[in-house]
């Protein structure tokens, strides 16, 4: 199965930047955090910022991975890659490339949970199945990228 | 009137730090932040996030500012007092002084409105009188300083 | 005398905002610096990492001041709009306006010293005089604006 | 082989959490290299900000990962509890714990690279070995823990 994919360009900012120069090693999972969200927004055409209500749904992460290649500084151009790896019955993976003037820079994997009000106790959040018609909209033809924002 | 101080010491990090190797100036503002939650919460004995619920109040800044007079860095203990400089029907100005090494080094005021769920319309948020309880509670001995945390 | 207006549209992340659902304002302070690192760029032609080393300099801000008017979500893509408004022998302030859907949301300012080593003493920065080169390179006839990146 | 132990209390600020309430995630990597910091800190007895000098070392991350078992919320006092798990030729592993009212709320592993400049290149930094001395510091008896800061 191929999924979506979702590309988008970040200027490395000076505040992103540590004393070494380079950006700041969690700065990445930011950077991680906005490109899944937009994959999101791509994928279903929804605003971000109407997702979690049109959805009933929250996506905490419970396990994230990062490989550091090579470093980012100052001013670097960088671009950010992910898809969906892997979508199970409440959870999903999501995978990062960074690449850096063409080159492998960060490697990256999120695990999210698909996570809404139970209905029962509606003060209680908890896992429930993604609904198929959210994995359908990330089902694309191989090559298939989604245009940048 | 003299009103309550907070102190607190707070270790400069690595991560807080820009590429010249100082303290990030968007940093600060989140120090003045965390610095006008405790004094909140030493003066009123609610733990912050106990706060917004019991008085149901959120306190947005509208305006802040704040002037650099010494850098801070990586490893520096510097120590941040704060104080509210003037009580208004609705608003307030907050004091900060940050010192390195017994030196001041950046002097801040923030000005909050007490904002709280329009008992007409519930769902919007506007300012609110603060209520003289709040007040009192800041009120102390010329002098006197809340223990740090 | 008008100077340069550097533009860029920002979208506020999650990661940006905060329990009530808004831009945290230290973040603020942070899309300041990314605007005013642009401005220098576009002005100068010169890309923000090899501009401290281009021209010897830092710039690190002394005074920095907002106002919010409106508050900016999730989502939101914002504006934000700079401009240098007074170049003074070494030091210069920097106007911000952040529009959020074409509403004026926030303002700022920010006072910077044009800082470099001091040929006496090559461990120690001071402030310097800016040069007139630099100055030229943000004079523009009025209404120019600088293209988006 | 049992090394050094450093605990540190963290208190979550309101900036620190998103809009769903909770630690957004990628401030744990923050938390991970306050404490990474202060462990080498109180290894070495080397202040933190002379440490780079005094060792001509940085510890660049080439591999982090955090798992996460239960959030943390504004207000929460945290303790993070970190421990080298493994020193190897020029590499070693991190392991923090952060605990939650007692309870485990996070898991985290960093991998990082003793780093210094080259002899033959000075430009250029390599991974060095880490000096048996280094090691040797963090070598304790079973059950020791270094008193918090």
């Amino acid at each position: 199965m191929t999924y979506l994919t979702a590309r988008r360009q970040i200027v490395v900012e000076w505040g992103h930047c540590d004393p070494a120069g380079i950006v700041f090693n969690s700065r990445y999972f930011q950077y991680f955090d906005w490109s899944t969200w937009l994959l999101f927004e791509q994928a279903l055409g929804v605003p971000t910022f109407k997702f979690s209500t049109e959805f009933d749904v929250t996506m905490p992460i419970v396990d994230v991975r990062a490989r550091f290649l090579a470093p980012a500084k100052f001013g670097d151009v960088i671009e950010i890659v992910s898809t969906v790896s892997e979508f199970r019955r409440s959870s999903f993976d999501v995978q990062h490339r960074i690449e850096n003037e063409g080159r492998l820079a960060v490697t990256g994997q999120e695990t999210r949970v698909w996570t809404g009000h139970d209905p029962q106790e509606p003060e209680r959040l908890r896992a429930k199945p993604i609904p198929a018609e959210v994995i359908d909209r990330f089902r694309v033809s191989p090559g298939t990228v989604a245009a940048a924002p």
